[in-house]
């Protein structure tokens, strides 16, 4: 019930079987250019491969009898193809590259919903850092509120994990979904003498590369996939946790804008940050299909027993997961409602301290760091445990008051003007996104 | 399409509805017996709790909105209940309460066909123990055969080695199935001085255990409840493991035997190990799916953002890849077909290399045991580098002939009288199991 | 850098081979004691078995020429064993038999410190919720203020997760550890008829279990000990997280007390829940810890060629990473700091709004659930958005006035009567710590 | 104790010393470079700089106070700066800076004899290829022999998948290693306008990539790393699967041939695949590794509490596993003995049964597939149930002998003429391996 977004519709068991046909159909194909068999049965081949036309359910059951479904699915293909034709169905295949091919077909199609949602995710986070580049928060560390930073920078490093993520999807989509066709052992032997370029063709008709020899155990393909898919969870994930934080009652500094959603069945006056949390429920799930992915790539000689017939459901799991988080981020970012003005109050509440590391630089010139951090740290010390004034407690500490003025002080202690790089970074980094999003385009 | 056994059915989105209806049901309930609410609302909500009422797609449609599915399930509930009975719905709990519970429920029902498929395959494999319990066959180490053993001694492994995932996962069902109910925060607030006694009703009513406080971050019974999934898995992929090994065309000692499945789409001869192929797929997604939970153990206050509702689709996840492992290792050991000539002939292979230890040990009581390592060592070597057997080569080397006869070099390489305590560990586990099996029995 | 406690002393390099030699020496007892080996014998190689005598690195190095430590150890054992009795080390046994026996032994020792610091932050924890079993804080679900609780109740949680979690642990430490001796292929041939008889005195020279029959490559006891350890990890990285939640800055309501502890390199005002985090990175290793021994249960015939050697890195990291999570949140529970005015304040800081579920109740009597719910969302609704006390805005809505006077709604608003049974759950758990605490005594 | 090649050493915790101290003495540099300090105090402290000048126990000590290791690094480094270029040291640095800059001067350091271990594998695998481009063997599937393939083929494969997994490797080396530079909270407030020019000179002194912006808890780079590691363990993971099962007793095509390994303890005769088996071992090791990895992806605001924590570990471990993996492969490979006559051998021990597939596509011209696979299926069965050789029965199957004559029967039964694009395989392979041999170069 997570599950969102355009990638499930492309990894559900009637995408595999549609993925399957098409193998099926594009490897008919490919022998009728090669010469192997005659054009009129290819394309009778290619007319009956529509998943329309098949028992999806009968198929899963039968498919129990050789713990794979392309057994099942190539005599019910054959059933339906009429004449002599029939004859032609799955020249030459072994049932892993029909079901090899299919899985990167059905990943280069699951890759165009995820690939979108997660580009619009960054641009709505580049959206985000735009806006509030110069908006002052603050920033925390170990959950702790440490320096000043500005949301900008933070939408601009959410925008960066993003557009890495999708830069490495993409290099996968792009360079390593390959056909697999290799027959029986590896060797195209029932092909004789025209394997490799039916090979070569039947990667044309599908729009993959050609592997330069069959991988049908050689699961590098399936492990880069899963990582890219692993990485991608995780940077989506990372924006959805700090919305989750900033979302909290006690800092406000952000809420879901999604109109309709987030109540709570028995707490009335609750909104929940639904979509970050979906968002991190879904990235939760990757992690261990990775590994289960990446455990299976120990496979035996020229077929797995096991490790093969345990990567589709995994890798169709991780493509789910991993578009749920794509798909939640997105519109959890599209409608953020961000309030500066909370953040400022937030970034006031603990009466300057935040700017300590500052006055400990000012001081450390003249000092030293080490003896200048003690100083300040006995002062901000005092400030936690008492009710004075950051400022004034440095104020009365002779050995501060002797080298800064109230007014140096004052200038020191002022967040908005402790910002260092913090707009160059959201600059840089939205002129990166610009270029990204434009190699990215066809 | 691995997927196998009665599991399956036990996790599926319409068993889930059933057992939050379930849990909705007997809360009503076992708040008319607090005296909360009328006895007669109890009834017309109960009533209404059976799933074929509810439309479970819209039902997941609307769940994202509030990142569970309890919130439209009670509006639905609410709406098919008549009369002012329909106000006492979902009365006092949180979704959290009705989905934990559910969870709850769902394993307890799991566990059933689960356990059954367990002690079934480790009936099936005691049975070849019992009628193998003197079947002379090489034990591998490293894959390398090393010594005698019998094939009575193996199936006793997997005999014990599922008892005793059966006997772990038992005492989760019978200890760690609790129902959850603790309200929107865990006091059970809105249940006024009732909430206690409510909690054991609804115990009571689900015949699930009480727990001492709500658990809706503290997740140990899910962690409980996974690892001993895993563990199951494990148990009952390493018999599926071995008959992999052994079926091999080169080792031939045993194959698969159910009618009508193992043929290939192409190679017409092999007969496939399809069961435990599909054993070791299922049981190969089980570890990432138990990681998965336990990551999501650290969940937030009282109640989490992420880790709880990523815990339904692995647990369910796991259950039937567990499921199916049991099943299927019961089916491939129901029908496994032994070899033990094929045996024999194997043990035989290697012209008594495997009784090394043997000698080495006879001749260590003279020479000390290094000496005697080495001088079998060579003779070994020997043998595996040219044509004579082993004893002619042993005969043949001094310091042993003069030690050893040839007549007793006989006697020490015969494999049938080299089985230790082979026969007695047989008779050990059969006991053990029988017992485990009477304990089990309600 | 993170590793913390007794653990991992009992789990280093020298642990492991004074466990081994433990082994080798009751071993040499055991066949003593069944007459196989001269008493002197036995006496001599165990007065060689102190791991001070051995030259660690080197044995590690030779380790790498037979894929275990054991040949190598068993050839420096002997060589510094005089006489005769030089020739009876490791007799019958193989390397595995030691090497397992060794783990179970690390095992059972690094429980001991692990389980003393298990109890100790259920006791950290206990005393937290006796302490505070009234104090009122506010609730959290999804990050969200939810709900009053109280302190005591969430201290509760932590106690009976980390008791549970302790309950399995001891479990283990009590059922599962075992010898394992089985020599070269799991029969004992090579003891004669005498195997039986040795193995139950070995068992009893180390005071663990006697199996029904060898374990080599039936590794559900790893897989329980890991489960349970990977559950401990989970449970007691629970309050963790919720220890870093509420030490945030805009929170405040505990912080970590010990001295001289969490300060910051740079930013000298903070005080960072160092073990709080540092108890969280240590929970996160164990997931995938887990996984992997979990992975490793399919093991090849009589001795795995890899499952089993990759056994010892994970299971001595584990035993790390758990016992490092125990022995942070034991200090930083033992150090608490808690501030019950602010949590009181935080409390208050939504104006009433917590209470909103109570006022839905109220209503729902003569209203019905739904219809109150939408009332009382509205004002809650307006509240958020505006500035006006949520009790103003109910009394302003007709419908709500009409049915609760504003002495009504003060009463229903004020959180420290909406606590439910917070005390009851609180008592309860102190009473299932103390039988628990009692039970798990010698 | 397995162990194994050069990138041990370069991951241990003096390279992590010496790796932080670097990126502190190039901080130096670069802000003497960007005017910021003085140059003679940056030469002071870089000199400073070598790991040998600290105690690095008594660090990992005082890690524990702060959960990192770099605020007692800072302090000793510090006090070992002799004069006013102390105050200089790790100016406008949090720990994280330098933590993180190390992991990516560590993981630089670790690919080197990383990818050279891995490409010795693929360069040892490639020459087996390029030998026995044309030797015949069993091609099997599901571990059943399926139909004839080459060894060369089968090494074809391992070069492909160790040259994949070098390559990616390489594009992170080459594209992702990066400093990290963003002081407190990710501003470079304390570097006050000069923050982007430190950073870059800081890239340049290290030879590290400048990044966009800080990337504190923005871990992409971290998680491409793993994905790189977990793929190419996996994929060196996978010939030593290969060779442990053709280096079982009864198939026995291969061993390993480096001297003075893979004796057993007890098992004179044996010898053990060792580097293969540890090989397995170690890859074992590496997924649940990456999953912990990509698991800390989720980290808070602009610094985690606990997911940073948590890497620092896991990657060691897996650079050490992956590191292991590879020379034990590469050791493995590089001395592998090949044994083509006992390949013959067991090609031909299923009488022809191996070919079937090639006289079902001989009938199906004539008879269609499904009638052409039932016949030879029945010979097939017939051949494996009785004594008679598969040509003799096919040739007394009237159906078929009609249409094969017995010579026809005996050519087509050859399985030195039935391996299709086999040698192509092997020369694309190699043309590709030499083509990224050559790319990879300097």
């Amino acid at each position: 019930m997570l599950a969102r977004g355009g990638v499930r519709a492309e990894v559900d068991d009637e995408a595999w079987l549609q993925a399957m046909l098409d193998a099926e159909a594009a490897l008919a194909r490919a022998e009728a250019r090669a010469g192997l068999i005659p054009g009129d049965h290819a394309e009778a081949i290619a007319r009956a491969c529509t998943a329309a036309g098949f028992d999806l359910a009968a198929i899963g059951r039968q498919a129990a009898d050789t713990a794979n479904p392309v057994a099942p699915l190539v005599r019910a293909l054959t059933a339906s193809v009429e004449g002599a034709a029939a004859g032609d169905v799955h020249r030459g295949a072994t049932s892993q590259d029909i079901l090899d091919t299919a899985a990167m077909l059905v990943a280069g199609r699951a890759l165009h919903p995820l690939l979108e949602d997660l580009s619009g995710a960054a641009d709505a986070a580049a959206e985000l850092a735009r806006i509030h580049r110069d908006t002052p928060m603050a920033g925390r560390t170990l959950l702790q509120q440490a320096l000043p930073t500005t949301f900008g920078v933070k939408a601009a490093g959410w925008t960066a994990g993003l557009d890495e993520a999708t830069t490495r999807l993409r290099a996968v989509a792009d360079g390593r979904l390959a056909v697999q066709l290799g027959g029986g052992a590896g060797t195209l032997a029932s092909l004789g003498e025209d394997g490799i370029r039916v090979l070569a063709l039947f990667a044309e008709e599908l729009g993959l590369h050609e592997p330069v020899l069959p991988w049908h155990t050689a699961r590098g393909r399936i492990a880069d996939l899963a990582g890219a898919l692993g990485e991608a969870a995780g940077a989506a994930g990372k924006p959805a946790l700090d919305v989750v934080l900033l979302a909290q009652t006690e800092v406000a500094e952000v809420r879901e804008g999604t109109p309709g959603r987030g109540g709570s069945s028995t707490l009335p006056h609750k909104r929940n940050p639904v979509a970050a949390v979906s968002a991190v429920a879904c990235a939760n799930q990757a992690p261990g299909l990775v590994a289960t992915l990446l455990a299976g790539m120990l496979q035996e000689h020229e077929r797995a027993a096991g490790g093969w017939q345990s990567e589709w459901l995994p890798l169709s799991r991780l493509f789910e997961a991993t578009g749920s988080v794509a798909a939640w981020i997105r519109d959890c970012l599209e409608h953020l409602e961000v309030d500066p003005v909370r953040m400022r109050t937030n970034l006031d509440a603990t009466n300057g301290l935040l700017l300590a590391e500052r006055i400990t630089t000012a001081l450390a010139r003249d000092l030293g760091r080490g003896p200048a951090h003690e100083l300040v740290e006995r002062a901000s010390a005092d400030t936690v445990s008492g009710d004075r004034p950051f400022a004034d407690l440095l104020a009365a500490t002779p050995e501060i008051a002797s080298r800064l003025s109230p007014e140096q002080l004052g200038e020191l202690l002022d967040p908005a003007t402790y910002l260092g790089s913090a707009g160059a970074f959201v600059d840089r980094t939205l002129r990166d996104h610009a270029d990204r999003a434009h190699a990215g385009r066809p």
